[in-house]
């Protein structure tokens, strides 16, 4: 089974690893990260790069792809290689995944138009005009469509999937091999829970960043 | 404020990562990835590498040190080049971090003899013999030492310890940035309330992976 996770430019880090660390384990995984060339490939805090081993080109049929958003989701809005890659590879995916604001990747390639779906909760309102429909849940599966919320929402999308994959007790067994047993020491993880200044803080803070002013 | 993060030979990325995408995310942060020789450092899956910018020498006193765990660390356990630089750099470090068996290397290098740490669960049985004093929290803070239970554990740490370094308000802005809002899909992230019989399982497993044959 060939999983595939897109790299690009100032991609959120722990949007693609959160899933990799579950994902990659699978007893039949062959994870690759892929970019439009391999090599190093920077993130959004600029300090930190990951390897993408193949090209785009040599992945064409991945059983699931796997779309990590970040402020470099921007500069991927409209048609070009990656959405003809993602386009190409949903034809055969049996999975077709993202974790925060690439899910507007998705959607802006096409592949969630009239589907339920989700994404940073800052972002949340970008999908509709995309064509697709909110959720309000932290990981939405609608068919072979699997989207999740902020960041850190990817390790709960990997164990779900996980679940679908290989059965509930492979997927309790990766969560135990990562001692995913979460203790967050405020409860500030969502809008809904932090102080409501803290949320047009970061509001504002993250308007910033999305349009590269950050 | 400089944060090294330690990279080797079949780290843990996610021990890494988790805490990187809180911490560098610090107003004032410069977090660098350091390693034995600077370069592309492959991972315990094997197929995913992270660069490392600078080599040890080139980081003598970062204000934390952290070091993730994984399969890697049993090859650490030795004194070296790696014991020699947490050593130094513990001397001048206002936080020493670990996640996962990162604790063991801490332990190994004598940073930890008389203090309260944790480690992975798999792994705390040997906490003891390293001179460390075993405490049963997912996050233990033992004045500048921190360490952390298993992979996933090091959001949590890192969310306290940007509590301690810049306060509640900018921990709760970090948290909320990355949507840290866990919905694990099973209660199976720690052995206390995984089924046993998978915990049984995954301690087979961990066993095979850490001495090399898995």
């Amino acid at each position: 089974m060939q999983l595939a996770i897109l790299l690009f430019d100032q991609f959120t880090t722990l949007d693609a690893v959160g899933p990799y660390e579950v994902l990659s384990r699978l007893p039949d995984a062959e994870t690759v990260f892929v970019a439009e060339q391999a090599g190093p490939v920077t993130n959004d805090v600029g300090n930190l790069s990951l390897v993408a081993t193949k090209t785009l080109a040599e992945v064409p049929s991945p059983d699931l792809v796997l779309v990590p958003g970040g402020p470099g989701q921007v500069r991927l809005m409209s048609d070009g290689p990656v959405h003809e890659w993602l386009r190409a590879a949903d034809r055969t995916s049996t999975w077709t995944a993202s974790v925060c604001t690439g899910s507007l990747i998705l959607a802006a390639a096409g592949l969630l138009t009239g589907r339920r779906a989700t994404t940073h909760w800052f972002a949340v309102d970008q999908l509709p005009g995309l064509g697709a429909i909110v959720a309000d849940q932290r990981v939405v599966f609608d068919g072979k469509y699997v989207t999740a919320a902020g960041v850190s929402s990817g390790i709960d999308m990997a164990l779900s999937l996980a679940g679908r994959m290989g059965g509930d007790d492979l997927a309790q067994l990766l969560q135990l091999g990562i001692e995913y047993d979460p203790e967050p020491p405020y409860r500030a993880g969502s809008p809904k829970t932090a102080p409501p200044e803290l949320v047009e803080l970061m509001r504002g803070n993250l308007r910033a960043v999305m349009s590269g002013r950050g």
